[in-house]
Formats: C-alpha cells, sequence, structure tokens
C-alpha cells in the first residue's frame, strides 16, 4: 500500500462520514439521546431557549490556502456559541451540518471535528447531532441551543439615553489578521502577526464574559461580527435611540501597528469577526462589571454614550463608517 | 428600465437579502423573539426539546433543471419535519441557512421563502430566524426543534421481537418521481406521473400520523428517507433484532407501474425521500392505530414481524438489500 494516497470523502462514503462524526459525540447526561436517533433528545432545564444558525462557506468566510480543518471547525463554532453569548446566554449544545466535496481528504474531516470539539469544550457546548451531504464546496452550517444567564434574555433593543456603551477585549485584530494571513505577512518572524493571524483562525467567544457582565444588567446587546459601526447601527435601530462614539476611547487592537499600510482605527471599526460583546448598560455598572471581568483577562471599554437620535463615531456619522464595512455578497 | 432584467443576489446583496427573509417571518408569541437579534429567544412548554438539522445541496438533493425554488423551500421544511414526527414528535420552530451563489436570481429567494413557509404552515411549525451567505452552489440548511407528543420521543432502539413492523403511505413514489422527472416522462399527460414528481418535489411529512400514532405507543420510529431497507436496517440496528418483511405486503406506489423500465418493488425497497413513517408496536395496537389514522387518509401496512436476529425481506437479506440503496457520497 502506497502511504502517500489521500483518502478522499468519496472513498469513504456519506454514511461511514457520519459513524464517524458520531464516533466524536460524547454519551449523553440522564434521559437525553443525542446521535443515532432521527433528532437529538435534550432537556433544557431553563424556560427560555435560545435558537441559532451560522453558515460558513469556504472563500467566503474561510480559505483553505491559509487555514486547516481545526481552524474551520473552530471558528464555526465560535461564531455560534458568541450569538448566544451576545443574548448574555450560555450555549448548551449544538448541531452541525457539514458540505463536503468528493475529494476533500478525509483528514480535514477529522480535523475539523478536533477543532469543533475543542472550541465546544472551551465554552460547555455538547455536540450532539449533524449531517453530512456531498457539495461541491466546504459549507459549515452550525446551529445552537442555549438559555439566558439571568431570567430573560438581553436583546438588541433595550438602550436608552443616557447608558454607556461598551466593548470587551480590543478591536480589528481579526480583520488584520485576514490580512496578515493573504499577504503572507503571517510568515514574518514578529510574534504580532502571529497573534493576528490566532484572532482570525481561532476567535474567542465571550461566553464566560456575558454571565458575568449577566450581573450588571446590561440593556442592550450584540457580539461584533460585522464590525463596530455595522453592529453599533443595528443595536442603535434595534433601540430607536443614537450614540456618541469617543474615537480616541475605542480599543484598537494594538497588534495591528505591525502591518505596514493597515489603518488601524479603520480596521476597528469596519472590520469584522472579532466577536467581540457591544452592549450598554447604566453608567453606574460600568465600574462594577469592568472589575468583575478582571478574573477573565478581558478588558472592558467605554467607548460612549446612548443618545436620543445623533449617531456619531468621532467626527463621521455611523452611517459613513457602516458603508465602509463588510458586507458579503455585494458586487464590487 | 428593462423588466427582463433579471435581479440577482448579487444586485441585492446579504443584508438586504437577510431582511426580506426577516420580512416573511412572523411576530412571535408572549415572550418569544424571533428574526432581529442575535438569536431567537423561544419559550418550548415541555420537558424534552427535539433538535435536528438537515442539509440540502443543488445537485445532489435537488436539481434546478426539474424543480423550482418553492420546491426547494418545501423539500427542506419537510425533510426536517420528518424527522421531528420519526420521533413521535411534533416540530415547533426552525431556522434556516442559505448559501446562494451571486448569480442566483433574488426571484429564487422568495419563491424558496414561499414554499418553506408553505411546508411550515401544513405542519404547524414558526421560522424564527437565519442566515445567508454568498457561496457557489445554492445549499440549504433547515435547523428544526420541536417536542415528544407522548411523555417520551420513540427512539430507533425499542423494537422487540414479535412486535409488528409497520409503514404509513406507499414507498418508492418519491424515487420513481425523480426518475420521470430526469427522463421528461413528467411531460406526458398521464396524470401518474405528476404525482409521481409531486412525491418528489413536495414530499409529506407525516406529522399529523405521529402524533395519532403516539396513543398507540410504537416501540421504535425512523422515517424513511434513505430507502426501507436502509433506514430498516437502522432501527434494527439500534434495536439489536432482526426482522422477517413479507415482500407481497410492502406498499408498493402503484403510479411506479406506468413509469417504463423501473422496478416497481426495487424501488420500494430502495428508493429514498418518501419520508413515510416506518415503526414497530405490539401487533394488538396495529388495528386499532390504523383504524385512528384514517382520519388522516394515510394507510398502515403490516410489513413483517421483529425477528431475534435473522433479517430478511422476502427471499433476500437486508443486507443485499441496503447495498443496492442510497449513498450519496460514494463513488460509482
Amino acid at each position: 500500500m502506497d502511504e502517500q494516497v489521500t483518502i478522499t470523502v468519496a472513498d469513504v462514503g456519506e454514511l461511514r462520514l457520519i459513524e464517524r462524526l458520531r464516533a466524536r459525540i460524547g454519551g449523553p447526561p440522564g434521559d437525553e439521546v443525542w446521535a443515532g436517533d432521527d433528532t437529538a433528545v435534550l432537556t433544557p432545564q431553563t424556560p427560555a431557549l435560545l435558537l441559532t444558525t451560522d453558515l460558513l462557506v469556504e472563500g467566503i468566510d474561510f480559505d483553505m490556502a491559509y487555514c486547516n480543518g481545526g481552524d474551520v471547525g473552530w471558528k464555526a463554532l465560535a461564531a455560534s456559541a458568541s450569538d448566544i453569548a451576545a443574548m448574555c446566554g450560555r450555549p448548551s449544545q449544538t448541531v452541525v451540518a457539514l458540505g463536503l466535496p468528493a475529494a476533500t481528504p478525509v483528514a480535514f474531516v477529522d480535523e475539523f471535528l478536533d477543532g469543533l470539539l475543542d472550541a465546544a469544550a472551551q465554552w460547555g457546548v455538547a455536540l450532539v447531532g449533524g449531517d453530512i451531504s456531498a457539495a461541491k464546496e466546504i459549507s459549515v452550517t452550525v446551529s445552537m441551543v442555549g438559555h439566558p444567564v439571568s431570567r430573560s434574555a438581553v436583546l438588541r433593543s433595550g438602550a436608552r439615553p443616557g447608558d454607556s456603551i461598551c466593548v470587551t477585549g480590543v478591536l480589528g485584530g481579526a480583520a488584520a489578521g485576514l490580512i496578515a494571513l493573504r499577504t503572507g505577512a503571517v510568515n514574518n518572524d514578529e510574534p504580532a502577526f502571529g497573534r493576528l493571524a490566532e484572532r482570525q483562525l481561532r476567535p474567542r467567544a465571550r461566553v464566560a464574559e456575558a454571565s458575568i457582565l449577566a450581573e450588571f444588567e446590561p440593556s442592550a446587546m450584540i457580539d461584533v461580527s460585522d464590525g463596530l459601526a455595522v453592529d453599533l447601527e443595528h443595536l442603535l435601530d434595534s433601540s430607536g435611540v443614537g450614540c456618541s462614539i469617543d474615537a480616541e476611547a475605542v480599543p484598537v487592537d494594538p497588534d495591528i501597528s505591525y502591518l505596514e499600510g493597515a489603518n488601524p482605527f479603520d480596521l476597528a471599526v469596519t472590520g469584522g469577526e472579532d466577536f467581540e460583546l457591544l452592549f450598554t448598560m447604566q453608567q453606574d455598572q460600568v465600574g462594577g462589571a469592568t472589575e468583575a471581568l478582571g478574573t477573565t483577562g478581558t478588558p472592558i471599554t467605554a467607548i460612549g454614550t446612548v443618545t436620543t437620535s445623533e449617531r456619531r463615531i468621532g467626527n463621521r456619522s455611523v452611517e459613513e463608517w457602516r458603508e465602509r464595512g463588510w458586507e458579503h455578497l455585494r458586487s464590487p
């Protein structure tokens, strides 16, 4: 036998691939049923259920030129866990649907599951089922359930004039990481490039942070997936309010400054996929929340205030910034 | 303006397409939140939750040469509703992830949502959220939640020797419909071809039937998505039992006989996507269940008996039949 032969998805077949997926699914607790039946049977312990679905497509959301199966699995899981966190929620279980070209190496599927399960373990999520189909390109749909940490979920619609606008972590790193990967800057010895690539390939969902923030009663929350300007606008639209953002206060990822030609502030405001939490809360709660989050190592920055209608980030309107943001399908 | 110009997904952009999807989502009851936030917030009324995900890919699960967006939406919804029904469950809410090539007409998306929502209304399912991404091929992932009709879900693993093996409806029609569509036989005046095409394009999930069957305590249940032989084998494997199927009793779709060159029995045993319920129950319950199902117009046929180990469909082994069944990814 030639050890160099790559075993592909076509060699193995759909049913055996699904068995491979099932073999990676753990044993369920108590009355639950996970893989191996028509659906999973879960026993949620809270009255409210959070449900989300996210689709990642090869060449759009990830590129096999610069990431491996493990990165794809991790990111897909992180994106959905971040959506649950952004409701001030805790994710619990997930199902995954994989579209796979026949020529895909089976090793990709195994790496994918490794990355997905690593991320799942990180945020306390159980993989409970899935589906696999042939396809012309790799696609991953992660659907996830969870529950609000407090009695009710924190929506995008609760921001009130006078509230502080805050964000966890630093911004722009994931977009800068994409540039570093695409330009090959990542091959440079400078460790900042490795950290930026990590932010693009292995983003962190702010699950533990959301659970802590719940105690300080955020009035509205969203995760930064499409860029600060775009996601801020979603929150403002839902709440029917405006904002005044202090440009100086926006926490720009310091590693971006190593990237020649990049505009760090632009990337912080328009770059997507940072998966930080953007939220509003009463001003007198911000200090306590910041201190409480110290245990996670994740900073909070107050970047501005909710207004009645005017919407500014520094001396530009939010709309102007949003126009520079990401929109995947639009023709150039 | 030229009325003949086709407006494409690329012309409209991802965010506006998502708004288009959201506009089709109804208003939620009470404390629930559907589209427009990071996740949907649901308030399930039962302690057990059923969760499933199904991926349909263009060229594998459907072909735009012979189906429209409405057919795709209907079938995607039906496949997941059928999975929930196969737990003796009732589906309640769904989220959908759509992969769309830039050149896809926006009309496809609207038709797709029409078909999806028609099917959703049919089986009492609410569309509560979704995601859209650019892609090279059309893909649809429907993830659905529901709850068991009785105290617990009916698994694949409960079949006991001596139980009757039953199936709803008739078999082979969906596979025959695919042949009729591919060969163009469907353009013939014979109404049987139209009915077969309908079984392929607009399959029925047996949701009402499952709710009625629950009263007669089926011991095991699965839906016929990959073909009788394959799905029967799944059920037998899960239960650790065998079967004796009376070939004469298998309910073959009578319309298949109009299809020249097709072997009706072969299609009934190996053809997939009929989405009928295959279940086992105590023999003395079958009469009552058959009568109760009369209100739905769906017949039940007892096709055999659960045995301790031997597995036969007529004079062939189940394994031989399964080998002739569908497996999408395997190389020819």
